[in-house]
């Protein structure tokens, strides 16, 4: 009686479908997997219920549950598929490694200033010093940037083959689409294109952007 | 001929020798699993060096490198020890599971918040939005401290035993040591003092002392 795996993600996602959202990465890694999922979708005030808050205490999406084990954290749950999922993360103990090391260098290195600046439009927009400050973040994320575009060079992936770094590196890197940022190196822009091009992407943004379409249309 | 493992750290740690630089996650690690170290410090000029960068190429401490396998992010680098050293890392795949989710909350949920309020403090002490945007700031930090706090309760450590999630919690929360705002919560503070207690920990911050007042003694 295990069922499928059950996920969560926003009812009305804050970028409109545009698959920005975390539950993404976890889709995304569902289809790689060839796994079969289904979704719960959840209203902002159901984040902070005591229902959702057992499963993720920082109330954020997504959370992951099977077989009893309950997860939150993209980064956990792509891990914790990539056991059973060589797609996802390679079974030679050092290449494995490596794939880890990329996930957490994407979520713990490159996300962390994307995201910040990502914030600061939202939040700090009307405030005074704004644009100022919006210079130094972009600073950051260039830095960032021009450090992982070194190290990628003219690689398909950043290591042998495509494991769950790269699948987290392309969806932290897709934060900045529209700002413009990504384009001013060729490389990292045409690896984005790349994860995007995936099959298993693209059913995943497809399947978050109907049901965003099912949510709009019942009003 | 393995050799010992060698990690890097800073020669001359911006935080003067209070632990608070990211190899003293990793030499605590190495010290929980009873594993010998060497520890290479670098100048800043050399963290940008191409020795370097082809470790870690956002040129940042620290690396680890052994038999053969050369690893950046900290996370990733508890993980790999951990893959042989239940004490980070249970065998049992559900515990494993969920001690990888703290690993990945602790960096990628708990840590930014805190690392971009005390980064501020470095950067933007003397701009005119200082004060206000470290209100906000705060605001975040304390957020996600009492959602942890929550869970947290009375419990000893995040999961049923210490793991490196909780190496790495306490790592992120020692951050705010000096601001007293994790005082606010006694329940977490006293989660840091038994991390803080525990003699892997008082190991690896000695050693790390003792190295930063060797270089400063020779000038």
């Amino acid at each position: 009686m295990a069922g499928l795996p059950t996920i969560t993600g926003f009812r009305r996602s804050p970028d409109g479908g545009r698959g920005l959202a975390r539950d993404l990465r976890v889709r995304w890694a569902l289809e790689e997997a060839g796994q079969s999922y289904a979704v719960e979708l959840l209203d902002f005030a159901e984040l902070k219920s005591h229902r959702h808050l057992a499963r993720n205490p920082f109330g954020q999406i997504p959370t992951y549950a099977s077989e009893g084990l309950v997860l939150f954290e993209s980064g956990a749950i792509l891990w914790h598929l990539g056991q059973e999922h060589p797609v996802l993360l390679p079974a030679e103990s050092k290449a494995r490694a490596r794939a880890v090391m990329w996930m957490f260098a994407a979520l713990n290195t490159v996300e962390p200033p994307i995201f910040e600046s990502s914030l600061a439009r939202v939040l700090e927009r009307d405030r005074p010093w704004f644009a100022e400050r919006q210079e130094m973040l972009e600073g950051r994320v260039r830095g960032v940037l021009g450090r992982l575009a070194d190290r990628l060079g003219q690689g398909e992936w950043l290591e042998a083959r495509f494991s769950a770094g790269d699948l987290l590196m392309v969806s932290v890197l897709r934060r900045l689409g529209g700002t413009g940022i990504i384009e001013d190196w060729p490389n990292l822009a045409g690896y984005v294109a790349r994860g995007e091009a995936r099959p298993a992407f693209q059913r995943a943004l497809a399947a978050q952007r109907t049901e965003a379409e099912a949510v709009r249309a019942r009003g």
